[in-house]
């Protein structure tokens, strides 16, 4: 059997192109494959929230839908695709659905039994679960369907009632379907590699599995569909980050040795793939990011060249006269290695001029930490008045260490159309520094001064990060343990455990107490792209008026 | 039987205080009354959100929920109360459950069978539904038992695939028990009075229905504890947006008459409600409010002085070179008659200075729409530079309609803790002015003056709203329709039908596409206190990466 894998990048809603690029697919792979491929929800694009509401977005994808089974007429190959239906039966209105179609007819369709609802999922807002196993046979093969999620039930700690993929295993299949829409986070790929290869063992067939791949608001799909065979060899390991559509024959295909992949680069793919759809998918062409000479802001800046190209990127110095001539030295010399232009707008005067404002209005100068708080919001306002001025949209620099203990400024350098390091960890963002200089730019393009110097917000005299919070290796740890300990390997959780302890209780209690005191801050932060197991944002919901901080 | 409603006023996670709010009520009424029943989760307070997968959380609720249960040792009173329990079965981990405690045993347990998860509700997130109705023989009388959403299915449009009333129905009860944590929303007050009338009709049993009270981020309960008898006669209509524990004895109670309400006091009371808790639960004693001389500023800064008296609100007047002089004097009016401090404190020094900063740094002056948006932005520092200086925290002013098609600024006039009329179209802002003044203030505390002048943002030379948005009635009954046609009641549909009607085709399309470009800036507010039946934020989600935008 030759199988399409179509791998491709949808826009939540955008019925029009969506599905030109399905029947560009069918047009280009009808008459020489035996089954194309696609992914969950593909003809609405995944994920459309509270669209599926709105009036005329469920007609506008049935007409798409209409659309591309006409598409197949006249066509050898049949299509595997997701959409929305509407829910015949009782309960929410609408089921998350695949259908096989042939030749202009609906052959068979299954309805997704299992619909997440955590974390950054919220499919139970919306549909109601399938019932029944998706098996059907067809051209005298019997294949085996799963839609995402149905797949990851885990016998030893079961989430739902029902696990489709036990149904699935006693049905003597010939092929397994499955289609996807499964978002990043770090080491995701070595994880969903083992789950499509076990089920490929337990119901003794190939399994093709097909993710869509893109950025959406705070999630990038990292795309890497699977092919493996029933004992475990691996036929198609699909391209990530990136469209990809290719033929499969399962009767020529042999094995495949496993890319081994620096965690790094997947990252940096994820950030990069983000913030270009988040441009492109929203029709910005240009960004604007505050360049504080910092570990941070360096890193944005990479990334956003390599998103968007370095004449599409602004950069701007904002010194204070508590910045070093050095971090405007550095900027520079970032600036000038990635060929980024940077302006020079120091805010003095405009903090002098609202100090004494300030100071006259109310009858005393702002406090010491509001003015480090005035320092970064003029900053933020200084950008989103090029902003305004220029259509590039912000993109805010801070990362996940600082937004968990608040040592961030909102309304300052919290500002932003998005958040691009907001989920990584403080030593991650150095992580990341290296391997850009090494392995992508191939020169220090992020000046060895900016890895190596003390990390400082630089808003009140020779004030540097360690005055205020315990060294990065063990804040880090500590975060990692009280954010997402439940989601960690336990390898992880050992390896973090031990470094944390090296903090004092004190210093445990304050970070605590940080993390919690803070969340108004979050609720009204830019959009996260999540990279760990779990962001900030909808990924971790927590009260504001609670007093539980244990 | 002797009932004791006990409608309490939770926090969340606020073990040790919510458990003395409950057994205090044990203590005073465990010896006279037969039956106490309190609300929904009322152990934990509603809702705890992703807290409750915080380690020591369930634990410490287990621990609470074991002091209440000790507390009844030696009383007459049986209680019934709310609580989450671990799911012994298949499934979420968590149970919302009901109990029926006496004399320190625990009878009888229901869990909750219908879990909302729509608008503002998100229970399938962390809970598993009930699969068995609640019906216990307790001192020879039938009992039927309710967690708030199970009373709620409608059969002409089932949205779940059972209806715990129906349940119930054919079971005989003598008394229908149901707990609540039932924000509240326009007119709702109304609709749950049919509702539990008409429950206790069709049971043929008394039904005492029991909700918690008070602010909770972006919702309030609002109370309103009803009793009403199996001819659907009145025996208890509990007070609104303030604790309230009473006893009724089934037997002595006689029908009351049903109080007419302004709805206006409801919206008063509800905000009041809201602003008050947010800051006695999140530790706020003061605010600071930005006092443009308009209406909206004008009603949030009367609303903060009910909530908190006016020693506890300062408002800044911050004119730049476009505000009018009436709009400072009315400020100062408006201040006068609520005893409020108005602090001057104007923009024009810091915004030249900006200005000449940026046209130096960038070559060329901020656009005029930048320029608008600065204004704002300097506001929003200053004020977030006081917060940061006194501890009081900003409340931001802006309407429901100006949020809708982004006529406010991010980081700007949209900055603060809570965002308190930001679920209140224009119209609804300028009914609660003369309701205030008629009704609570019994004076001209908002001047009439500010009533009725013309709305302007005063960011640009002789600027007025309706330069660049259609009249505001029209405006508000497009919009009504727009985000929430489908919960309005058929003759809310047809009256703001017709009065939409007046707007052009071009007016129309611009401000749907107003609407939908608007998204980013909403998705970084402050919390929406919600008033009508559909607010932005968690009961409204849209992508951003989006192409639909009919």
């Amino acid at each position: 059997m030759k199988i399409v894998v179509a791998q491709l990048n949808y826009i939540v809603g955008d019925f029009a192109g969506n599905t030109s690029k399905i029947i560009n697919v069918i047009d280009q792979h009808g008459q020489s494959a035996d089954l194309i491929v696609f992914s969950e929800l593909c003809v609405s694009g995944y994920y459309p929230k509270d669209l599926l509401h709105r009036p005329g977005f469920i007609e506008a994808q049935n007409n798409a839908l209409q659309k591309i089974i006409q598409s197949t007429e006249g066509a050898k190959a049949a299509i595997v695709l997701g959409y929305v239906r509407h829910n015949p039966f009782g309960g929410k209105p609408f089921l998350n659905s695949l259908s096989l179609i042939e030749n202009g007819q609906t052959l068979f369709t299954y309805d997704k039994q299992l619909l997440p609802t955590y974390g950054v999922f919220d499919e139970a807002r919306h549909f109601e679960m399938g019932t029944t196993p998706g098996t059907f046979v067809w051209r005298g093969q019997r294949l085996g369907f799963l839609v995402c999620e149905d797949a990851w039930e885990n016998s030893m700690q079961p989430l739902y009632k029902r696990d489709p993929v036990a149904l699935l295993e006693t049905s003597d299949l010939d092929l397994v379907v499955s289609i996807n829409a499964s978002p990043y986070n770090i080491y995701k790929h070595q994880t969903r590699r083992g789950l499509v290869a076990n089920i490929a063992k337990r119901c003794n067939a190939p399994m093709v599995y097909v993710n869509q791949v893109g950025g959406m608001d705070e999630l990038v799909f990292d795309g890497n569909s699977l092919i493996y065979d029933a004992k475990g060899n691996c036929y198609f390991d699909g391209a990530r980050f990136k469209e990809n559509i290719e033929a499969v024959d399962l009767e020529m295909a042999t094995g495949l040795d496993i890319r081994q992949q620096d965690e790094y680069q997947m990252i940096c793919d994820q950030l990069v793939t983000g913030l270009k759809d988040y441009c492109k998918k929203t029709g910005f062409k240009k960004v604007v990011i505050g360049s504080s000479g910092g570990i941070d802001s360096a890193v944005t800046i990479a990334l956003a060249v390599l998103a968007l190209g370095p004449s599409n990127v602004v950069a701007v110095t904002m010194p204070s006269k508590y910045s070093s001539a050095g971090s405007v030295d550095d900027s520079q010399d970032l600036c000038d290695a990635l060929k980024v232009e940077l302006v020079h707008a120091s805010i003095k005067s405009t903090f002098d001029a609202e100090v004494i404002a300030y100071t006259e209005a109310f009858g005393e100068p702002p406090s010491s930490l509001a003015q480090e708080n005035l320092q970064a919001r003029i900053r933020g306002q200084r950008l989103m008045t090029y902003s305004n001025s220029s259509g590039a949209m912000v993109v805010s620099t801070g990362n996940k260490t600082e937004m968990s203990v608040g040592y961030c400024t909102l309304y300052g350098d919290m500002a932003g159309g998005v958040s691009l390091l907001a989920d990584l960890y403080k030593l991650q963002v150095y992580s990341l520094a290296r391997y850009l200089n090494k392995s992508v730019f191939g020169i220090e393009a992020i000046p060895q001064a900016i890895i190596d110097k003390e990390p400082s917000a630089e808003l009140a005299p020779d004030q540097i990060d360690s005055d205020a919070l315990p060294p990065y290796d063990q804040l880090d740890a500590y975060l990692h343990l009280l954010l997402e300990r439940d989601l960690l390997t336990e390898s992880e959780v050992k390896v973090h455990t031990e470094t944390a302890k090296k903090l004092s209780k004190e210093d445990k209690d304050k970070v605590k107490s940080l993390l919690d005191r803070n969340e108004y801050k979050r609720r009204q932060a830019a959009p996260v792209i999540r990279v760990n197991r779990r962001s900030f944002g909808a990924d971790r919901q927590i009260p504001l008026t609670t007093k539980f901080t244990t």
